[in-house]
């Protein structure tokens, strides 16, 4: 693996690991006046994209990392259902 | 452009456009203690380096998408550090 690939990598890496703390504290607060229903909206059926798009050119890395990405997206999106 | 390049597009499309809410909805109302300050921190950090990424492999669409999402992603963690 290069260094391009690597900086990729831990794009990826990044990008999916900084919903853990969102989630997290959607969890534990129950406060989601200030998360926008849209952007959650948008990102989640985004997200499902890119997860079709990994599928169909066989990468895992997009398909693990977006697979994450999803459950803790959806997971914001619906206490942002419940708790609007 | 194949039916899978355009899923790619779209999915980057969607993921970037979804920010446009959140940012507004938090310029707006100042609302940000439901929005967690590592979330922004390391999803800013990540997408500086999906651009980095985008340059080395010289890919617009990484560039573009980016570009866009770190303006949002930035712009709601300076919302966040300005009113925690």
């Amino acid at each position: 693996m290069n260094a391009t690939d690597l900086i990729g990598y831990f794009s990826a890496f990044l990008t999916t690991l900084a919903f853990v703390p969102q989630a997290h504290h959607s969890w534990k607060t129950r406060d989601l006046s200030g998360v926008s229903l849209p952007m959650y909206s948008l990102f989640s059926l985004g997200v499902v994209g890119w997860l079709i798009y990994g599928i169909l050119i066989v990468s895992w890395p997009i398909i693990v990392a977006n697979s994450i990405t999803l459950l803790l997206a959806c997971a914001v999106l619906c206490l942002k259902l419940k708790h609007r």
